[in-house]
């Protein structure tokens, strides 16, 4: 199995599917540009770590030592100084890279040291950045459409998102992650930020054609709301089309809705038919189910979303091969 | 056994007991106030982390993994900006401190990530400062008699140390390094910058104490050569008399002293009458050996001293506690 993505929407998936495979690959966006990720990639011209932390993170032992060590990865040094807001992880990442040379072989010994239940993988070995349209980037002319450059800047635009571009343009993905892709039984995309971190995987050439081309099946899984900054006003067919728009090849097997957010819910009393129509034209079956945690927060349950994959796995075929 | 100190010459010691023993404890100083560890300890108001991290480093497993980890925790950081200069281990240490609240636990989680061949401690809990008085600190001034304040000024003083304190005066010891020399077969105290490594321990007066009543044998080994800044111009009876000046009522089974270093090396053609004396009036007997590194470099070669140490715990008893 692979799950691509980054940030918090990875880390949810990544939590559901290692309940139910004990092959699992992340394939993390290397675009983001602030924090203490922004910082890093500033001064030592080195990848984002932030994303691969937290997708390393998810996947922690179970037992005191693993949850040991991703509590200490995940910490934030607090100070009126140079260390304030560096996450630890993102530190010893970034030492293992300089240290052997080698994102992958880096990543697999914090994997080691968590014990981590999958492997987790940059999509590209070149820090990248997104470029946006944004139509009313600038709240006084609402109408006109710009650029905006940087992720940390993409994701707070009061303006509405129309398409992202990396750059540099068509960077090189990272072969591990393209070969896990062509190999894999499903390869399961979003929940997420959807325009800068479950498209740009989108915008890696030899990835994206990876995606296109591997016999695994395909899951989306949409968002629980749409996302301030981001896909202000989004509703779930507009995600669809987004998403289309940036990939007319990409043909999805099943895409995964939860059923509170789409009646009633953050994105109201959905168009129902319509989004089934929207799903019809990726190729894929629309699926509603309960996977949003219980406290309301636009965050999806693990158990729930597990459960939710788990049956979505075993109807569209290929049962067993992923346990 | 434990072994007391700081810096490279406890590197040196636990490289060597490392070889002897698999119950070893290194109980380092806590008063540096230079580079990563002098920014850590303003910048978050924490131990001192850097001499911990030198021991835990010398203690690390011999395979792939121990190796791996101690190079991840020696790495610094390179740049023009806020993380250049700053050891990964230190950073580790601190997270840990800060996560778990415990000193000693957060050193036992870093000694298991390294595999490491024994337990590190701090011999304080509180951060220290070391406040010398130096004659002529001053070289517009020499005859003058001056404090010098912090291990990083007094290591480099162009003037003659006389004698140090520790600033609070008087600190708590760490319990579990008590306990760990009260109940040693062996305690070993040097290699290692005299004033700033050595010294420091006899200042805490709980440490001091159990040194003096413990029933271990005390091995103490001298430098191989005067340190510029420290101790330059000493004689090797001045090593003794500074230490016996600062703790009257310590005691020393053995001293070690290297062979080449007090006949034509660093120390010159050395008094050795004189020298086994003043190693008579500390109640120990003056050990010559060969223990220095074989290029020339003010080093302890690890098997020679480890051997030297063999040598010296079969003599003076207790054969075989210690394996």
């Amino acid at each position: 199995m692979v799950a691509l993505g980054g940030g918090q929407g990875l880390s949810a998936s990544l939590s559901a599917l290692r309940r139910l495979t004990a092959d699992l690959t992340a394939v993390v966006t290397v675009a983001d540009d602030g924090g203490s990720s922004g910082r890093l990639r500033e001064e030592l011209g080195v990848l984002p770590p932030g994303d691969l932390r937290k997708a390393l993170a998810a996947l922690c032992g179970d037992d005191d030592w693993g949850r040991t060590w991703s509590e200490v990865i995940q910490h934030r040094f607090t100070s009126d100084g140079e260390l304030h807001g560096h996450a630890v992880g993102n530190l010893l990442i970034v030492a293992l890279w300089e240290k052997l040379g080698d994102h992958v072989a880096a990543l697999e010994w914090v994997g080691r040291l968590l014990g981590a239940h999958g492997r987790v993988l940059p999509m590209s070995a070149v820090p990248l950045d997104i470029e946006a349209t944004v139509r009313g980037h600038d709240p006084a002319r609402p109408g006109e459409i710009g650029t905006v450059r940087g992720q940390a800047h993409v994701a707070v635009t009061p303006g509405t998102v129309q398409s992202i571009r990396l750059l540099p343009e068509d960077p090189p993905a990272v072969p591990e992650a393209v070969t896990a892709v062509r190999d894999a039984d499903w390869v399961v995309l979003g929940p997420g930020s959807w325009f800068t971190s479950v498209l740009p995987h989108l915008m890696v050439p030899e990835l994206a054609e990876a995606l296109f081309a591997t016999k695994a099946r395909r899951l989306l899984t949409l968002n629980l709301a749409p996302q301030p900054g981001e896909t202000e006003g989004f509703t779930p067919q507009r995600h669809l089309e987004v998403l289309a728009h940036h990939a007319p090849e990409l043909a999805v097997d099943a895409i995964l809705v939860d059923e509170g957010a789409v009646t009633g819910g953050a994105f109201g009393d959905a168009d129902l038919p319509g989004l089934e129509k929207a799903a019809g034209r990726m190729g894929g079956e629309l699926v509603l189910d309960r996977v949003a945690a219980a406290d309301g927060t636009p965050r999806h349950d693990p158990e729930l979303l597990a459960a939710a994959y788990d049956r979505i796995f075993r109807t569209h075929g290929r049962i067993g091969a992923w346990r």
